[in-house]
């Protein structure tokens, strides 16, 4: 872009948006130019802030007039470099992080509506204040936007009971990339009047429209917690594990996150204030939580399910928590485990799902085919068992250097990704596509399935404004 | 289609799917050529009725290359004309009932993977055999199919738990306009890789492609369960008592099912062997059932919180099942509404959603509207209440002549659904578009999204193809 096409366009911002709405000073712009991680760094002409739907609606407007891409933004917590501009210059960020009022809470229609740019926890908070849940978790809470939650169909730890962003959204309202404005924002449970445009919407990363509205589904408050940890001999009987206390828990079973010995260890090491749950270290861990409206005979239906567990050989060691001290000491090995990875060095990370039942086996398999690869390699492998969801991370001696990184980033990539798809599995989970997969998407989903994606996006975007270079 | 053409064409079809496979005989046709209610009839050139997606693949590449209009049926079994064929004799039907192979039933993923021609009950069966749980419940489950249920998001009595069709597939296999398949049968929880192809094929009423296979979510199974009758003196306490009842129960409520006492008396006057199930009618009825995969003091559960509700002075009226016998009779009142109807007589239905917070005020409103339209309507209103999902019918003098009944559909229509859109509900919310009413969406839908879907539906089947005359 000109230097004077490039006035011209702040310009004509500045009329919609006023001074308030408007980044064009370099220091002001840099938290939106590169990404959470700093793996990924940007350029932009101007970082707009509209105020609202009707300030969005214009500046898209004008930006499909004047051929500008837009990279939408929320809190910028991603971890696949989709909301952040190429190094062009070219591409306008488009902030959502303004527009964070909470429109309206229904209690009774156990719905929740707010501006794309209302934090995650603040949802959270206004949920409680009507004495409901809004059970979307995940480590970014206090920084995520709902909006962008619902742009990358956000997962987290909740997702065994309650589904990912996508079952958790009712309705939306999306600025579209010519500027006009769908309308979505119901709040029904059943609607069969159409295509699911919604769901269209939700996890395609900013790239067939600006969220500005969404309504979320709330439900009836947990109000008793009963918190485990486990230690068994292999992934099998883990899985088995998670079988069993599903058949005898239904919903309640909440989470059920596992850990290696290996994970677990190293937030030992690496994380003050840590300790082993278990008197004796075992292969695979996993914390399991239920939670219930009634609290009547909960923690009593998680001794009994681990008991049972126990004489059918499923698990050696049972820790149960006594309080909420204990279970937050749980909870912290769990949540410890990104922080561990930083002080430990460099993590080559692959957030992937597989059938459940194919778990075990691929864990196996992926072990000898990364140590054929790399013998070094020290792999950190936890996750959300109860979704078949692995964040199957390698770690790199902490001197290695950049460009080692990035050789074996490439091979270990095409080692883990290509036996995920021989698997049925998928390449990335819960963190989306954006730069980061991009690629190498297209290594593993059909030509037919790539077909359809790009037909529904020249239908959608057809000028490819919105944020292009991310999924496809 | 001149006869020479068919009767190319049927050659042709012969060569692909073998005389088992096709149908030219009217009698043999006749099934097909109308709906379940006898309300739309049709003309077709052949039935096609492939054995498996390899032939479906072939029959819709063929019809493609020939520019023959497909019209894809399953169970037929649907309330919206959306599985007749037009009275053209242009559009080929094709009947997916004898794909109806269980592909794979995994219970340690929680999943089954069926053709799309599987009667829904013997998905039920499937899951059974596998102590595991397919949720998805209503009427026609003897003879509708999966495919079916895909295609029209099917919804039904459990949807207040585990949520419509849309909620309960994981994976779909799908022959595409031009007989391409997409192969899309994963059974994974979580898989961000792209826009949600999936999602646009469910609900979409054979206007993109004819579904092949669907890998279905399964459920723990249900071992006890709890059914009781409520009366109250009107809907704002009904909507209350739900609150209520998810607040203390959580998960464990399965239905609320509403019926006015004019509903209820309907039932008790035309159905043989049903009895009022309390000593005093109430004029808003609910039948309620908790389960859960744990016997433990469920029936106490459900007392304490109707207990707590008569306390509140939102049910004046309690009767709780004490015996499966008990159980059957109190679901045979709600599963018997729709025979006491066809036997009273005509009757104008709507199905339609409202948020569960303006529920009680639409249906004092819709009241006024209808008889200030028709002051000898008998207004027969009954629900799903938990999904805000009302079946609001208007019954016809039983000697009324099919001229009055087209003119007073039309006209109640035109006021049922104005408001129910006023109230940010859907003329739709169960029984899909089809061709019952495809033209009144546009009346309802913004130009945005009549617009949206159509570059959609542009995008996917450009030579429009896929059941056309139905939901766009």
């Amino acid at each position: 872009m000109s230097e004077q096409a490039t006035q011209r366009l702040i310009n004509k911002l500045h009329a919609l948006v006023g001074p308030a709405g408007l980044l064009t000073d370099a220091e002001a712009q840099a938290p939106y130019l590169t990404d959470w991680l700093g793996k990924w760094k940007g350029a932009t002409p101007v970082v707009v802030r509209p105020a609202n739907t009707a300030e969005t609606a214009a500046v898209v407007r004008l930006c499909s007039e004047t051929h500008t891409p837009i990279v939408t933004q929320g809190g910028n917590t991603g971890m696949s470099g989709g909301a952040t501009p190429d190094a062009s210059g070219a591409q306008v960020v488009l902030s959502t992080t303004r527009m964070n009022r909470v429109r309206a809470i229904d209690p009774i229609n156990n719905t929740l509506t707010v501006d794309a740019g209302v934090i995650l926890a603040h949802a959270h908070d206004a949920a409680r204040s009507v004495d409901r849940f809004f059970p979307l978790s995940l480590g970014a809470q206090g920084s995520c936007t709902v909006g962008g939650n619902v742009a990358t169909n956000a997962g987290g730890i909740a997702v065994l009971r309650y589904g990912n962003t996508r079952d958790l959204v009712l309705g939306l309202e999306v600025v579209l990339p010519d500027g006009r404005i769908w309308h979505g924002l119901r709040g029904l449970r059943k609607d069969n009047t159409g295509y699911d445009l919604k769901g269209l919407f939700i996890g395609s990363e900013g790239t067939l429209g600006v969220i500005t509205g969404v309504v979320l589904k709330l439900f009836p408050q947990p109000t008793a917690h009963a918190t485990a940890w486990v230690g068994a001999e292999s992934l099998e009987k883990l899985v088995d594990l998670l079988s069993l206390m599903r058949t005898r828990c239904g919903e309640r079973l909440t989470a059920f996150e596992m850990m290696t010995a290996a994970s677990l260890q190293l937030v030992l090491d690496q994380v003050t204030d840590t300790r082993a749950p278990l008197a004796q270290p075992a292969p695979f861990n996993a914390l399991i939580e239920l939670s219930d409206t009634d609290e009547a005979g909960l923690r009593d239906l998680l001794e009994e399910s681990l008991g049972e567990s126990m004489a059918a050989g499923l698990t050696n060691d049972v820790m149960l928590s006594a309080s909420e001290a204990q279970t937050m000491a749980l909870w912290k090995l769990r949540e410890g485990i990104s922080q561990a990875q930083v002080r430990a060095g460099k993590a080559i990370k692959h957030d992937i799902a597989l059938p459940i039942s194919s778990l075990a086996s691929f864990v196996a398999q992926a072990g000898q085919d990364v140590l054929a690869c790399m013998p070094d390699a020290r792999i950190v492998n936890f996750g959300h068992l109860g979704d078949g969801n692995l964040h199957y991370n390698v770690l790199m001696p902490p001197d290695a250097g950049d460009d080692a990184l990035k050789r074996r980033t490439h091979e270990l990539n095409g080692v883990v990704h290509q036996l995920v798809t021989d698997y049925g599995g998928s390449i990335s989970a819960e963190h989306g596509v954006g730069q980061l997969r991009r690629d190498e998407l297209r290594l593993y989903k059909s030509p037919v399935e790539m077909e359809l994606m790009l037909r529904i996006k020249q239908a959608m975007d057809p000028n490819h404004l919105m944020n292009p270079g991310k999924l496809l």
